[in-house]
């Protein structure tokens, strides 16, 4: 009935669009040529305003993950104190990395579903007291239960408080999301490229305030291929990367720089928000709980609750009726929500789809049909705000 | 807000699948290579059960009136006698080009917006007394009214009344409905590769019975390019064609075989008139007059004959606010109807989105909101049919 189409809507990988995928099809080039030399630089400079930053956004040809790595072993050594702010399986995995470095990492646990705010930090930082804390990691948005937190608020408290640097994971959101890294007083932030950055996974991106550049640069050299001072050397001397990149990635990249550029990166901040609005509004018509509050919900990802059904008995409906993949829940929350990812290449239709297929498919549970209810409520916030 | 997306809803050209385009980009290969008479004997044969025929069918590089014109001049010659049955422009199209040729012309005209019912054929027929009929000429779905004609009852009255060839126009439904070359009475078939077919403009197609074939053999060498013996002669003799053919588009034709083989041609056809349902539920619910009845509707475009709105304001908001092309009328119905394709490569969602767009845009034009009104209608007779 679908063809050959299928829909993804997990929070990353996302959907990549056909000028990306023509564009990673140029032909190659060698990444010591002075062609990849303009394509990089093209690349780094033109995300800037993506990531808020004034210097040039570095590419790592790694995973997500690598990308938390590199923010730690530039950062932290054996014996330092770390703080991170854990509020999901994503804050989770930021600590374990800083504890396999030897870091003693003190977690500020939030409870799942919800934010940190300011007031929790501040008070955690109070009770460490003098606690020389070299580093504040935090989560930009937590992936796993589609929160967003309040990242400049809680820059004010880092910066005020303490002498840390501040470390963003900015996987799940950058490119669909405002900052302004000398503002919000974050020094240092990385994100993998399938999520909002509409690109294949393979990719990994760092990103420095002033101060979180000098910092990579006078950290001692005690690392490799992670080693983030190599690429800020190697882009600054000769415009390449110190290890052969992704070339073809990096060509997509650049795609992704003007599609970004053609919708202007002020409207694709506003249709993330509108694509989260329409989300949760068909949601709650349909009488589904959702994890998270008006004040925390993320702009990408949206999570669902669901009582009478269990989560993965829709999850698994929604693929095997209409080729549409969403995400589960993760560690605590496993079994208990689903994930609709709306970032990236998704579109206000994309969200009516999804919540159609939802619409049918609570309709085959048993539940009284509500077709059209939730789409409904979703065209409604479009048409109200655009 | 739609990033680069286009909705294109017109009854052709039609959306390609990723995997024809990704066919369509594979290595070129010469016409009179191996390679190329494995390719064309291919699809020429795997087409058979879409045409609906024993035959191989044939492929040439060229536009669908063109085909309509292969089949006039393969077929009439100057001084015969044919019967076009006439319900919209592409009736009038066929009746035209047999003219061009020198052919005596009798127009069976009907109303526009309704089928030639096999009543209407036979009293028609009866009125021409005992002229020679060479050929009767028709439509057998009709693009511009979004009129499925009864093919089958039609090819009855044609071999009961007459001796004639019973030559079918299939531009904008094959490979969409089912058809069965002898048995319904069908000599010569032809359609163009930008419809059902789900590609790129370019490619004609003709398919013959027994009886067409023969006749194709028969016809007196006075044509060239057009000349449907030429094709027929060179792919049997060494599988290819007499004049260089577009061959990355038959290599996307192959990979239109696999598609329908994957899906399965009767769910093909299944799909189809689902789609049709779902559209004219939709349509009906938002209060917009069909131009066609149930029983003429066509699986693959509805028209619309709005009343109070301009149906050109309606196709120029679609576009405007959602990307979404839709086809105006021609001719006579021009500035008077709409019409929606959903054809080829279109799922259960794309009409979901278009329903979805009229909704907002009707309620734009001042209508009191039927938000999600469409929408439940469509899911409603998807949910009941799946």
């Amino acid at each position: 009935m679908f063809l050959d189409q299928t829909y993804l809507f997990t929070p990353g990988p996302t959907p990549i669009p056909n000028k990306i995928n023509a564009a990673m099809a140029r032909p190659m080039i060698g990444h010591r040529s002075p062609d990849f030399s303009v394509l990089i630089e093209d690349v780094a400079t033109r995300l800037e305003p993506v990531f808020g930053t004034k210097h040039p956004v570095m590419i790592l040809t790694s995973s997500g993950t690598s990308a938390l790595e590199a923010a730690v072993v530039n950062t932290i050594h054996e014996g330092d104190h770390a703080l991170v702010i854990v509020a999901g399986s994503f804050g989770d995995r930021l600590a374990t990395i800083a504890e396999n470095y030897g870091a003693f990492v003190h977690r500020l646990n939030v409870e799942w579903g919800k934010s940190c705010t300011p007031e929790m930090l501040e008070a955690f930082i109070d009770e460490l007291g003098d606690t020389p804390i070299k580093a504040v990691f935090g989560t930009f948005n937590e992936t796993s239960t589609g929160v967003l937190n309040p990242i400049h608020a809680l820059g004010e408290v880092v910066k005020t408080k303490t002498d840390a640097l501040f470390i963003v994971d900015g996987v799940s959101c950058i490119g669909a999301v405002p900052v302004d890294m000398e503002n919000d007083h974050v020094d240092i932030l990385v994100t993998s490229s399938q999520k909002a950055l509409m690109l294949p996974p393979g990719l990994a991106f760092a990103a420095f305030s002033d101060r979180g550049l000098q910092a990579i640069r006078e950290c001692p050299e005690r690392r490799f291929y992670l080693d983030l001072k190599r690429y800020v050397d190697t882009y600054e001397k000769q415009k390449s990367t110190p290890f052969t990149p992704a070339v073809s990635l990096i060509q997509g990249a650049q795609a992704v720089c003007d599609m970004i550029e053609e919708e202007g990166w002020e409207n694709v901040i506003k249709r993330h928000l509108l694509l989260r609005d329409m989300t949760r509004a068909g949601i709650r018509e349909l009488g589904l709980p959702l994890l998270t509050s008006e004040e925390d919900a993320s702009p990408t990802v949206t999570a669902v609750k669901p009582e009478g059904i269990a989560a993965p008995d829709i999850q698994k409906a929604l693929k095997k009726d209409f080729a549409i993949t969403i995400a589960g829940g993760q560690k605590d929350l496993k079994g208990k929500i689903f994930r609709i990812g709306h970032m990236g290449y998704c579109t206000p239709f994309d969200v009516l789809k999804v919540l159609s297929a939802l619409e049918m498919t609570l309709a085959k549970f048993g539940q009284a049909p509500r077709f059209g209810a939730a789409v409904k409520k979703a065209e409604e916030v479009y048409v109200k705000n655009v």
